[in-house]
């Protein structure tokens, strides 16, 4: 099987012009076939403000109302998307930017709304497989928002770290998937900080249940156990810094 | 040749959503390879007054400052782009969102600041026939938003019926290619008011002479007769209603 390289970047970096073309250069130069997606960063947020809205979170999850859907997919499948697209051109890589409902690529189900209502927030229910893999073997590089369509019509928010593992699953049966989440830390840290060399599940649960791993971080694992328990190679948490300083540390997610 | 329906709409049709709804299903009933090509509306000027930012024209051409650029990308590339996209999947039309740089579809120059600076405007060099004809080929529709990129990172603001043109143009060699320009008027107009069944160039010239033919009409024909110089098969100006009901009258572009 092809090795198929799964990134995820979010947080700060999407933020930081210097930061984003360091991780972009460093990803264009990963060989063979590749795959991106990207958060939001605080753009989204930012917009929002400006805009006179006030964003809500309740459990580090965006609730997106009628106003917040419209800002999201522009932030997110506007402006961060073609934004890093270009960027990628511009230092070959031929990237081309999707969003859900490009070649019905990402197809979700809105959230029910109970227990919590995230209003327009979709968990994903189909990878287009075979358009991702055709452009893959065109020579294309897919960078995804996660910005997803229930079929309908309708635009959904969708978490990145969700999208990023349902690709890697999805494309499992195709390629061998190596998947990287990227983000603001080094890997899982333990109770004193350092980065762990490995996480397996009975270790994420320790760790839960003392209170080191919180929050967002509990839902990030959990996509990682989902991709390997489905079929993906191998899954590694580490910062978006270690794409173009391999000396840097990292957490490799094992079951 | 087979025959490739090229569609441009633009103007309120974007804004009213029973209408782009009206439009876009007619246009999914086409038959065949067909392309979409879209313009702004009224959001982009919208959003950038709602942002405190004052939506600068001259000779009806938007000028794309710094700020500018930011909100065109966000409105065209991302919310209106991925909007139509989501509406054309529910009908059943397996549509693909592009702007210029995905897959590097459409490379264009920064207009020269001289003699009017536009800002980050760009002028069309080079459509990427290769992807667009690999995309149409798989039975994917593209929509484009009239965003483009100039190759070395930066996204360009572009002429809509232009972007279309263009895009006619370069695939005449491999299509029979149809254009449709379609607007907020029925064709165009003679000095009563009735729409011509026909314009060529020299009556395009008499009409400009007499003042009958203004203002964004004339580089939207001088697009169109590019096309047909160019080996476009057939440029048709109309209204978008037309898509729907072609028992509306249509102005036929002849050489």
């Amino acid at each position: 099987m092809t090795k198929l390289e799964i990134i995820k970047i979010g947080g700060k970096v999407i933020d930081q012009k210097d930061q984003l073309d360091k991780v972009l250069s460093a990803f264009a130069k990963i060989e063979g076939p590749k795959i991106l997606i990207h958060g939001g960063g605080s753009k989204a947020s930012e917009m929002e403000r400006t805009l006179g809205l006030t964003p809500q979170m309740i459990e580090g999850r965006r609730v997106t109302n009628k106003e917040a859907i419209d800002v999201v997919i522009m932030v997110y499948a506007g402006l961060i998307n073609k934004t890093i697209v270009a960027n990628l051109q511009a230092v070959n890589c031929n990237a081309i930017g999707l969003s859900g409902p490009d070649g019905n690529a990402i197809l979700s189900d809105k959230r029910p709304p109970k227990p919590i209502d995230f209003g327009f927030v979709g968990d994903v229910k189909k990878v287009n497989n075979h358009l991702i893999t055709s452009l893959l073997q065109a020579g294309l590089t897919p960078v995804f928002s996660a910005i997803t369509h229930d079929g309908a019509g309708q635009l959904l928010n969708t978490n990145a770290d969700t999208m990023a593992s349902v690709i890697a699953q999805a494309l499992s049966n195709v390629f061998e998937v190596h998947l990287t989440l990227a983000f603001e830390k080094n890997g899982v840290l333990d109770e004193e900080g350092a980065v762990l060399k490995t996480i397996d599940k009975t270790l994420f649960e320790k760790l839960i249940n003392q209170k080191t791993v919180t929050d967002g971080m509990i839902p990030k694992l959990t996509n990682a156990f989902d991709a390997l328990t489905n079929g993906v190679a191998q899954v590694k948490l580490t910062s978006s810094e270690y794409l173009s300083n391999a000396n840097l540390p990292f957490t490799s997610v094992v079951l």
